[in-house]
């Protein structure tokens, strides 16, 4: 059994990392820490864990960290780089489902975080937890930085056209659509109910924290270096839905190509990337609930434009799900462990 | 591995069956019958179950139900009761979903579905599946009448108090708030979004089928017979939501009673009845997409009023959760197999 | 033109008062006061009143009400009974959309909310303001309660019965769902998107500060005084909507009584009642940003219980509409003026 | 007053057009025909409309439609194109709200809409309803052509752009999100509350109607003729709101400009076009239930990609509310009479 401990677990993600790993059959969890709600039963705060999870929730301090084998951090940004370089001496892995390293570029991550990084060293050594494209690098890591919703919905999406070098990357856009989930459990006028229900809205036009995220993505499957980069427009908006996240991209190819082919073969061996037929238009639903992406590409009348429909549910591949798809990495076991469930629809 | 049939699959409960069934591991799926969409795959219809359910619908005259060791009747009202006899006796046990051998009083039966029933005598066998009440008698069925969604939710709501006699039943209010997919999947008009979202209004009033069956099992519990009966009076409501009943109970103590020791007792080894603590408001996602009732009884100021509040998931444990572990019973296996994830929240 | 002023209007009910207000032909906005906001265009803070509404908010010194000539508080509770003996001194009339007003036993209102009162005595002048029974003493008032949203459509809906003498007073259920706009615009996780969609919850069943103000209108109506009171059980419940009550109330005839005609009779002059034909079933959105009433009346199999359902608007009849409906006629206006905007459906 | 009539009024752009003609002062609603429905009072139907409107559907036979001023078809396409000479002939002005009149070209529409045009004449008569553009053609004319609800939301949203000839016309994007009520009030699973709601899909991404009226009124803005046209690509979502549209543009520049200024320019006369300060982002509740557009113009850090956030009601400004906005024109009234209510929010 492996040893799991959760750093800052009164979050949607902590809580979907909790329903996921009391569910896995090689997980034991050691501790969930809440320095406010110390002391707190986790079933008492989240009533649909009653009767399973019978921890309660405690300080940093108290929770024996380092005895465990993988610390999760479902923490908000600016948490983990503070407390990850000692677990990493105490021998346990690190799994940050926040942003603290993701970002290569220290000098870009401080500009969109708005603060200094306490340990860049440590971002160097991060592997980018998404699975689909660096496999062998997370088998072998120590500390994982797992992608942002967003990112891994676009990246999916984008992956088969780029790495395949087969459209022009000058000009990309992706027009994203997130449930209100995807904000977190933070309060907030503009998540309430009664102001995000039956409405619709982008936001962060002129800039959003997953924007160099996923254009490092991208230039990294372009092969680019340097100043050289993908033209990128990222667009995210919030839809009345709990939980999905929706992107839909648009491209030109540069050439010829069977789309539909080039997806299903790339891929192929993926457990939780499914293509869906040509013509096929995917619903967030389909996903809900589950580590599954489903994707759709189109070319609309046959043009040169290509249109990447691509689904996940933010909580699940979009955070603690493909957390867990990385620590099943780390530990050796099959990738998809304690991940098989299907998706809740209707 | 016991082999299931399942007869119309092409409604929210089947495909709720589906993924049950299909994620259960003593379950081989061997054919399910739609006459309409024979030859399609079900994934194609559901698309969810996409990579996990390889069936496609067939003919009842195709699938090979005989074979079967258990058929679930996923159907409209009046069809298993003409399919039933023949399963039976080719030693196949049945599991009917809708309301064919719910009620044990043919006229009573007859006035409220609109038509002649064709095997009053297989109504007098048949088993009411709510195995919190009648574990018993399920285990040694051939042919279970799987209870409706609002007469789960409100008779495990007032099980206790009139079990133990301490109510006035001659006044009892079920006030009842159902999810949309209760409505099925049929198409109507008043279960469009634009006309069943953002609003809220009650229906059938006047009567509605689910009153009946609710009076029985009071009447059983009570020890009512003959002309005897509870007073009951049972209004639905329509509240926009996908899934979930909520049950909301008033009954009046005929004596002092600390009625949180008596919901906890009763329900003390119940794996699928969760009794809040006190002074507790259960939530509908609290059971989202899991099997679990959870159960919350006040005495507002300590009057002689009782308010029950009883939730669960319409699909699962209010139809197909409830009706696999009918079907646990019935073949000796762990009464939970199959049915332990956890509630799907937010 | 009325003058009018506007004391905290960064909640739902101020946003409400001003999209009425700014309609209202009689009606000069002079100010809208919000301390915290003071200087914002109150268009920045609701942007569907840009361009027609076009002052900022100011604090309340700045603000010159008692050049007004009605004030209308939109406050938390305990607010306008701190500022109200100033301003009628000053002649300007006082509607109070809170609670400081509405419960004439202060010890009663004391223990509800928590506080001392700062003038009983104009507790005493201050008049109830739901016309349909209190029409005449609205008239001539200098001070009016505005009801709470659960009390009109609770009070609205026993009425007829009540007031005919025909029903048991000792045991009336009211069952009572609310949009979650009902809770207003400030921060609470219970009210997140993510929290209170897609679930249903009953809350506060242990005691809600609108059970005393419903019990003493009803008490009203019987003619009950000192210690005779009519027996009252009152849950309230979260629906996912926006907008929207439905009360679903039920009580027990003690003579028979038609009563269908006896709802036609009692509400045939009103033009905010609308009493639907026998058989109905009246829902939220079909008083949708109005300011009606829609009731209808059952009973169930012609038995003894009666089943009043009745839906209001929170924000319009419970709320800022009733409070204009109370201005028109405190100035001697047509009661609807300014009111008679359609619903919105779907 | 004007007389008018509606012909098919049983869907929700029926029910809007009702809401809004029957608060219009110079309107007096004639008749209202279905022939399904004849003699069904139109309030049954649609409760919201109970004791304002008292018509009953009547048969088009039995529909004095000659004898009115105006005649709105709210039918489905392919219905509007038989019956209009009839009524043009008699001197009565006709409104279609469905697509006959929409496409220039008989080929191109023949081809979207599979079937043959019964009266190509009139399509080159008829003027495209969009007055922010067609103002001087509407006030002429006698057969609008109301544009439909993404062409209404795209091309006001890119008017100012391709009218100054400041972008890339070769590829323009339209991603477009839109209220479930946009399918009608037909009965189809796809748009059934469980199916649609907490969900979130494209469709039609192969080729959707709107996609030739959006291309052909974007050439007429461009002065494209012949084989010129602009490069479209567009991809229609369903997003769980009942009423709203929001589309998010994507172009690119070929000169520097001043985004800002050219929106508030070509719009400053506009009553129901509201272009949103520099860095804002208009929700679709921000329109609901009014006339308007709302208008937001980004360019993302500054650089040559322009992203235009526009949103209408998809019932109103969509389709209705610029239906009358038409007939104010026609009839020589003011554009907003009748059109001026506050949109409603939350």
């Amino acid at each position: 059994m492996i040893k799991v401990g959760i750093v800052g677990g009164t979050g949607y993600t902590g809580v979907e990392l909790l329903r996921i790993l009391c569910q896995h059959p090689e997980v034991e969890l050691i501790a969930i820490t809440s320095r406010k709600e110390a002391g707190m039963p986790v079933a008492d705060m989240f009533p649909s864990l009653r009767r399973r999870v019978h921890l309660a929730f405690s300080t940093p301090e108290d929770a024996a960290l380092k005895d465990c084998d993988v610390v999760f951090f479902a923490t908000p940004n600016g948490v983990a780089m503070r407390q990850t370089r000692e677990l990493l001496d105490a021998g346990v892995k690190v799994i940050d489902l926040a942003a603290d390293f993701r970002i290569a570029d220290i000098a870009e991550w401080t500009e969109w975080y708005g603060m200094e990084h306490a340990c860049p060293d440590l971002v160097k050594e991060a592997v980018y937890g998404l699975p689909e494209i660096n496999r062998a690098q997370v088998k072998g890591a120590r500390l994982i930085a797992n992608p942002g919703c967003y990112p891994t919905a676009v990246q999916l999406g984008f992956l088969p056209l780029v790495e395949a070098g087969v459209i022009d990357t000058s000009w990309m856009v992706a027009d994203c659509k997130s449930g209100v989930s995807g904000a977190g459990r933070k309060v907030e006028v503009s998540t309430l109910f009664a102001e995000a229900s039956d409405t619709f809205k982008a936001y962060a036009v002129p800039g959003h924290r997953h924007w160099p995220e996923i254009r490092q993505g991208l230039n990294r499957m372009a092969g680019f270096s340097g100043d050289e980069s993908v033209g990128l427009t990222f667009v995210p908006h919030l839809t009345p839905l709990i939980r999905g996240i929706h992107a839909t991209l648009y491209c030109r190819l540069r050439q010829d190509v069977d789309v539909q082919a080039l997806y299903e073969a790339r891929y192929a061996h993926e457990y939780f990337v499914d293509v869906l037929p040509a013509k096929s238009h995917p619903e967030t639903r389909g996903v809900r609930a589950s580590n599954l992406c489903r994707i759709a590409v189109h070319r609309p009348r046959g043009g040169d434009t290509v249109v990447v429909l691509s689904v996940i549910d933010n909580l699940v591949k979009g955070a603690a799900g493909q957390a867990v798809q990385n620590m099943n990495l780390l530990f050796g076991l099959a990738e998809n462990l304690g991940l098989t469930q299907l998706p809740v629809s209707p």
